[in-house]
């Protein structure tokens, strides 16, 4: 039984206390013995050599089953080492749509050398020309199409015959003879259906289909708000492709989520874990650490301009950034509402001019908050009632203009039908920034009499 | 059909139409023509008054649909003003498990006497003593228990007289005379067997269950592991009491995702959205902000201990935001990775050393690097080679430090068992911005002869 602590920790230790005594066979044993979901989990904690002395143990399925479970990239690396012809056996022995996946991340070389050694690509090769990111990368062509005058009976007979394998068909999927979509069938009113009764009289003709070129994310949206098990793949012309199944989607919310985390944070890469490769890290965050550099280097040439003020009143360099940080907090409370709202499809830009005036208000009545706790803190710290005027002046400004970049610029990326996470980020934060210690230092010089 | 473009811009403006000339039930139909889930999208977008117009003409059955669709605030707004006669009526209609999260958000004594007036609360009242955020508060009653002698002719007739609803079972389960969960049967396995076949000889006795007191997180993940269409709920003596189904860990994991996106932007209420109210916003958004405050008044308290430096040299205010900003977009990128692979349980506080120490070389690498630009940058603009000495040095301390607390806060709290997201954005921000201004202004200081 699977541990509902659902806790690792235990048999990894076990596992790899038995490869360090170099009993691998006891190890290999072990990892068989878990579920194959947990295999991959535990499998992806042991060291590259580790790794190598199970994979040389493990038959064909077993290997499939890792592979299917690995993230793509632990899967791409066991897989380009493997002698072609194993490699091909493994592939063999794989969900169509993942042996597919794995196809498309090999080297193109590789990739057709295993493919002609393969026993039965003809699953694959269909799948090979969508995009990962599409509806036709996602889907697998391991279904059950039937004909609208097949009984229950005779589909049920399909069913017995039908693989196997962990994915269990939810719908039985009707096509007429160009093999266009009519109609599905909940295999549950399949089987209170009287033996002879034929496709066509219980399917529901009002099938929720998508196109095989739309993104996985509006696909994963789609049967998320459908609450769907399965959802069928068609082309152009509503000729049945394949079917995506309810365990494919979650994986792709996920992968979104943790995208659009990255992006506010400025890490392109999704992929990448505190414990990745340096270089990897260095590829995936250093690009947009270079133009946060330049909007930095901005926001530094407007406190410049303001050099003689600052050598009269060096006490404004403490709270310049008080400003500018304060600022920078509220655009990122806007940018993840707004980015985290996009995303799941609750605003449109259409409620734009609503959106603005409500984040312009929030960002008045927080700055005037923020602007007066500060205030007064200065004051009793400082003493000069004028600098602490003008601390809570340069807040409430700048905490409107957090309302308004942090709106205006997600929201206008997405209309223009960009990313609104990415670049949201340097933008707002620069103009946030730059707009701060300008608002502050400008009114510092409007008050300087009195601050002195 | 379902639109696979998955808009519904014209539906709404049709039935906004309708309801601007009052042709209310031309409204209502127009909503009654679309799917569950789609009425409610299309409803959440409508005014108050639109609102109750159309929800004084919708049936029981409809409006248990809808209160089944909307997000949980927006249900219980409407539920809070229905007569409780009416109310009684449409929780009877509704799913066990959303009847019960309604009765459950709603005013204690509304709640009872709605229950008081159900025609059959017995399958929501077992639900009503789960937290909401746990397994018990996310299952559903409406599932098939079948006994072990049970024949799968027999199980099929179960399945025949079961409430035909929308939450379709995927699997059987078969429990003992005392209710304990002993098997589950797939409705393939059932379909496939002959009909006299006992439930005991078909099952599989290894059910992955939980315990109906763990988080929903863990469900959720334990189901997206595994692929599980649905799974079975256990009380500490291992009696079935529910079923979770694919569907609902979907929100569960949006849910949770937004919670974690939120979070390391200081936002506390995860059901916020750009347009809520301003004074739900401000209560989600203004407490963070004034911890923020309090980190921001640390920081400007060390700059103020250099207020002799800065007055000699004032550029010096220009790059000290250039130090703290850089560190600082450095550690959200380091939270960003650290929090979100800890929530997909990618990563344990066991890695911690290795991740500190790869965190730790990044932030040299990209100190390095950032330092050197930054500094090759300044020597050409300022043309003091000391200055940009100082800058780089900082740049590459700071970003050192983002990479020791950025890692340790966030997976030390982990650790403490505490959310690893909310704390750490403050804590992680006051450290990096404090330690930036002091190791740049510090060297500033050790520099001076040479800056002025």
């Amino acid at each position: 039984m699977v541990d509902s602590e659902f806790k690792l920790d235990e048999q990894l230790i076990q596992i790899q206390a038995a490869l360090d005594e170099e009993h691998i066979q006891e190890a290999v044993d072990l990892v068989l013995g878990l579920h194959p979901a947990d295999r991959a989990v535990v499998f992806n904690q042991l060291d590259d050599e580790d790794q190598g002395a199970i994979l040389a143990q493990l038959d064909n399925a077993a290997m499939a089953d890792l592979f299917e479970e690995l993230p793509d990239r632990e899967a791409l690396e066991a897989a380009e080492t493997m002698p072609t012809e194993r490699l091909a056996d493994v592939l063999d022995e794989m969900e169509p749509d993942e042996a597919a996946d794995l196809l498309g991340d090999l080297p193109r070389e590789q990739a057709n050398q295993a493919l002609a050694q393969m026993d039965d690509p003809s699953e694959v090769i269909p799948l090979l020309g969508y995009p990962d990111e599409t509806a036709g990368g996602l889907m697998t062509t391991s279904y059950i199409a039937l004909r609208r005058q097949t009984s229950a009976e005779g589909a049920i007979d399909f069913l017995r015959h039908f693989s196997p394998d962990d994915e269990i068909p939810y719908y039985f999927y009707v096509i007429d003879k160009n093999e266009h979509l009519i109609g599905v069938v909940g295999l549950r009113d399949l089987v209170i259906s009287e033996p002879n009764t034929i496709m066509e009289s219980i399917m529901n003709p009002e099938v929720i289909r998508v196109d095989a070129d739309i993104d996985q994310e509006a696909v994963a949206r789609m049967m998320a708000r459908y609450d769907l098990a399965a959802i069928p793949v068609v082309d152009e012309s509503e000729r049945l492709l394949g079917v995506i199944t309810h365990d494919d989607i979650v994986d792709v919310l996920e992968d979104e989520a943790t995208e659009d985390i990255y992006r506010l944070a400025r890490v392109t890469d999704a992929d990448l874990q505190p414990d990745s490769e340096i270089s990897a890290q260095l590829r995936g965050r250093l690009p947009w650490l270079l133009l946060s550099t330049f909007a930095a280097l901005l926001a530094a040439w407007v406190i410049s301009r303001f050099e003689n003020l600052i050598a009269q009143v060096a006490l404004l360099a403490a709270f310049q950034s008080v400003v500018a940080g304060l600022g920078g907090n509220a655009v990122s409370q806007n940018m993840a509402m707004v980015v985290r709202s996009v995303a799941l499809g609750r605003i449109t830009t259409r409620q734009m001019w609503r959106i603005l005036a409500r984040q312009i208000l929030v960002g008045l009545l927080q700055g005037i908050t923020i602007g007066l706790i500060v205030g007064i803190g200065v004051y009793l710290w400082v003493g000069n009632a004028f600098l602490a005027l003008v601390l809570g002046l340069a807040l409430v400004g700048n905490m409107i203009v957090a309302g308004i970049v942090g709106t205006v610029v997600p929201l206008g990326l997405q209309a223009l039908g960009q990313d609104p996470a990415l670049a949201s980020s340097v933008l707002v934060t620069a103009a946030t920034d730059s707009l701060g210690f300008l608002i502050f230092l400008s009114l510092a010089a409007y008050f300087l009499p009195y601050l002195k």
